[in-house]
């Protein structure tokens, strides 16, 4: 029995409360409103004491999910934690890591700064966009934990000749975990624009899809715009089905229609952003990490 | 000429244009905007240099403005920055400023961590709720700067026989300082709950309101309910005419068709927080007090 409290934080999606089964560690639950003018109010039910774990995935609304994670974290150890560790399943603005021109933001930079400077000793990720930008700005702990034998293992014995795509080269490790899973073999979409149009293309970069059934595999579906065209393309290359997994189902309106009208078969994704698509659950994957950690 | 820059952030609400004009200090404009998932994305137009002023006010939605906040202070000092003053005219999350119930975050104190970790080295407030809160949670330097004066004077010569109103007696300050440039005598209203009802009524402590032109002052308007009430008790306690000032004009939707259903006759606001009645520029105010900070 390890003395460890588990914080079901607003945007937690019902993780932390299967953390908590899973763990056999008490739940904290979380009072929280919205006042007129657009504040949050957060409160904890319960006194804390030892190691806490704040449950708080950061999607959207994410400003406002951010700044109550911030705000939990420093009232954790106002109202008796010794040891804050962050669970965060969904990392917002991990895809500005980096100075693309002059001038910007590095706003992850920021991010994990604030998570950083309040005091928390641990940062638990899944699937973030880049791992490096955990190694260049955290100085505390931290683990990016990844959900793709979760997400495959959804498709276990659901294929028939299974090919699993990644839909860009970056991805191709991702693509490869998900292969052995299935037992089959991997290959990643290769993007072309013509020159005149403008138009984007894609096509598998060695392998031939005829006949087989795909498995497009990501980290994240935001517009849906990559995985809609890479199913048209496939299935006129004669794929026989098309199906789709991603860790961070953001789907923008407009895109879950946009990639079931594409001719995907079937797409599922985790509960690290709450969606009609999050079917595996992150919090079996995230327990047993923590349960090494404070051991 | 003083080295420094200022920073007209996203919600600068023309504050910083207002001061770099004042000041003749160079203006780097922030060029930002939403992507489709709801994160900010900020870029500075120049490279800084020596001391800069960010110039952002919390006003709705406070985290987004916040978080911009937030990376702004972060990037500038990646952009070249050696100091960095923090202009937060309005301050969001002023009222959570202690804990009122067991287990509840006091957000101001996050907010104003988060602010100084990041390396601000001095913070300007106007009119924020309890001015203790900075002294309590800051290490560095900050100044609470007033309005009142500003305020009180657009009403100079406007009010026969005058009578300034503080909303409770916690205004008292406020209300005695608007007395003076209005060269006049001051209240406050006391508040009364109807034990059987729960009804609240306001008189006035001391004064005779009768033939009195009233100016009601207070730091914020929200609902604009308090002042509302004040204004129909006012009028039926024989007022001749009901004005109203306030630093922050929040109006929350409804609010200001409350207000001037009342009877209230004008009132007026600062430009802390974009409005209809935002009349009142405290550009200048900030400025002078910049102008000496710095030299």
């Amino acid at each position: 029995m390890i003395n460890m409290m588990i914080i079901a934080g607003p945007a937690s999606n019902g993780i932390a409360s299967k953390m908590s089964s899973i763990l056999r560690s008490p739940l904290v639950k979380v009072t929280w409103k919205l006042f007129p003018d657009g504040e949050t109010y957060i409160r904890f039910e319960k006194d804390l004491e030892d190691t806490v774990v704040i449950v708080q995935s950061l999607y959207p609304p994410q400003d406002r999910h951010m700044l109550q994670l911030l705000f939990m974290i420093d009232a954790a150890f106002d109202l008796g934690a010794e040891k804050v560790i962050v669970v965060a399943p969904y990392l917002a603005y991990a895809r500005q890591d980096k100075r693309f021109m002059q001038g910007e933001a590095v706003s992850i930079k920021t991010i994990l700064k604030c998570i950083e400077n309040l005091g928390a000793s641990y940062l638990i990720t899944v699937d973030i966009h880049k791992e490096e930008s955990l190694k260049n700005w955290l100085k505390i702990g931290y683990v990016n934990l990844s959900a793709v034998e979760k997400l495959a293992s959804y498709f276990k014995n659901k294929l028939i000749n299974p090919l699993v795509l990644a839909p860009d080269m970056g991805a191709i490790k991702r693509a490869e975990r998900a292969a052995q899973i299935l037992n089959c073999d991997y290959d990643y979409l290769e993007k072309f624009r013509d020159r005149i149009t403008g138009e984007i293309s894609v096509k598998p970069k060695t392998l031939n899809v005829e006949n087989r059934e795909i498995l497009i595999i990501d980290d994240i579906i935001s517009t849906g715009g990559t995985i809609a065209l890479a199913a048209k393309t496939l299935i006129s290359l004669g794929a026989r089905k098309v199906y789709a997994a991603c860790t961070h189902p953001l789907l923008i309106d407009g895109s879950y229609d946009r990639i079931l009208s594409s001719g995907i078969v079937d797409i599922v994704a985790t509960d690290t952003i709450p969606s009609s698509i999050s079917k595996v659950s992150v919090a079996n994957l995230i327990a047993e990490y923590v349960r090494n950690l404070v051991k």
